[in-house]
């Protein structure tokens, strides 16, 4: 058997983007995680981690990467082991897809490896099942992007629908991570099981605004049809200085601001890098100001790769 | 002070498309109502009309499009009287906004008789009265696109925020109005106030599939995402034979089917005109074999134009 070893970048994502919850998500270009895999003689999956975050499961039945990569062999029975290496660099609980992102580094990384590789949207199907993993349910709008790249609609769970909008990739993504936890459990349970017809309109037509907004690359639309009037509002009290934090990206030119995912981390959008790093600034500030609470920054376009090969080794 | 007289036709227009509730509509080219407006020495509004369909207010009162011409004059008060003929092709009733096309018409015809004509934007405010007169509420999804044209998303209603989405105009839309009456307020009446989280969510998914398969001229996307889970499964059944006229839209090729407006008018969409012809006929054929209901049917694209200037004469 010849020996082959791979290594893959998977990036975070922003879900929801306002309006669109569960539905709507992108890729960012950092942060993300790391996995390598590489075949080995010994039959079964071999998992370790390597990270600096507290909390994260470590054994391959735990870890969503793990989990996933365990489902893949499951079903291919390829005739080797596989060593995974898992290196988690995004802490979890962030609201930046980082439980996807691991399972879509291990999916990709281990698909190397496969005597007959799958196309990525095939892979999809197993990195949601990490998703049912971390959170109880197979939520695709972090995998998707994460996986494939681009601004990705999930239409539908049943069957699984994603649709990559065609999207015209001109917009400054700005994301702050305050250093506080949530969990998509906890940010879940919060939400209401019915809502009044009125907001569920309302937030459509948002949704509408928003998708338009992205294909076209109209920051205005995009900018003004980031209004969650059902979600937002009662996640954003996991969220200490939020109102103050929002406040200070719109006053500092972002032409919307919101929770990415189930939160902390909150995102706006700027015309360019300049603009982007200015409103960086003025939401760490805020969340600072609130309550010495510190942040990362990220900046960057829409990642159009998604899940990316750093590189294979054969011998 | 010069003679002046204009006559304006105003299309019929599509409003939901499917999943877009009260947010998305957009503008055919037939059927339509014409408005005929002239200057007159004596002041005020002497309203007529010519229809060869019952039941339509003939007053200035009580007609939408002597209600939005009255409107009209008491706000800019021209130093002249307006002889204003609404010619009511339309019948009432039909799902294809009907009440909005006079209401435009009438604004429309107008407006070029005003010292200061108003842009077509800056006409909404006033059209959307003829549809709160019509329904009781100003709605603006069948209003705005037979006004400006294109396919429009209505994201607010408070405040009126009217977008023109920027299509790709390459689908084509074929519209069945069964001869029965379905009143727009008995339609709106069987709506639900509040709505499951999870209808909610798959709701938003079509929406935002709908809106980018318009915008990238994707008839794939846009007809799988013609799906309405909350209203069409309540107003179906005002329809007499929906689900087989929906069958065979769909059997003799549509890549979608869905209720126009309030119904009872059908749309669907297809690739061609020779598709959107056979499509008609099935759906013509299938209305027939249900009830012996007999049916007009009209195909074309989207209108772009809106409210458009017939002739103006001025001597």
């Amino acid at each position: 058997m010849k020996q082959k070893s791979v290594r893959v970048y998977a990036p975070a994502s922003i879900s929801n983007l306002g309006p669109g919850f569960d539905v709507l998500g992108l890729a960012i270009d950092r942060p993300g995680d790391y996995a390598t895999a590489r075949r080995t003689d010994e039959p079964g999956l071999h998992f370790s981690i390597r990270t600096e975050h507290d909390g994260i499961p470590s054994s391959a039945k735990e870890n969503v990467a793990g989990h996933v990569a365990s489902l893949m062999l499951e079903e291919f029975k390829p005739p080797f082991g596989v060593d995974l290496l898992l290196e988690k660099k995004m802490p979890l609980g962030s609201g930046l897809g980082s439980s996807g992102a691991s399972s879509v580094a291990a999916a990709a990384a281990l698909n190397v490896l496969l005597p007959k590789s799958l196309k990525k949207t095939d892979l999809l199907r197993f990195v949601v099942e990490g998703e049912r993993k971390a959170s109880g349910s197979p939520h695709a709008d972090n995998v998707a992007p994460s996986l494939l790249g681009g601004a990705c609609l999930i239409r539908s769970y049943d069957p699984l629908d994603v649709i990559q909008l065609p999207i015209r990739n001109t917009i400054v993504w700005i994301i702050v991570h305050p250093h506080v936890v949530v969990r998509t459990q906890e940010a879940r349970d919060v939400l209401p099981t019915s809502i009044p017809l009125t907001a569920a309109i309302r937030q459509w037509g948002n949704v509408s605004g928003v998708t338009a907004g992205l294909l076209a690359g109209d920051i205005r639309l995009l900018g003004k049809c980031i209004e969650d009037v059902i979600v937002e509002p009662v996640r954003a009290r996991f969220i200490p200085g939020f109102d103050e934090v929002k406040r200070a990206a719109l006053d500092a030119g972002a032409y919307g601001c919101s929770i990415s995912g189930s939160g902390p981390s909150m995102f706006a959008i700027a015309h360019t890098r300049i603009a982007g790093t200015m409103i960086g600034r003025a939401m760490v500030t805020a969340f600072r100001r609130h309550g010495n609470i510190h942040c990362d920054t990220y900046i960057s376009h829409v990642n159009m790769h998604g899940a990316k090969i750093v590189w294979t080794k054969e011998r």
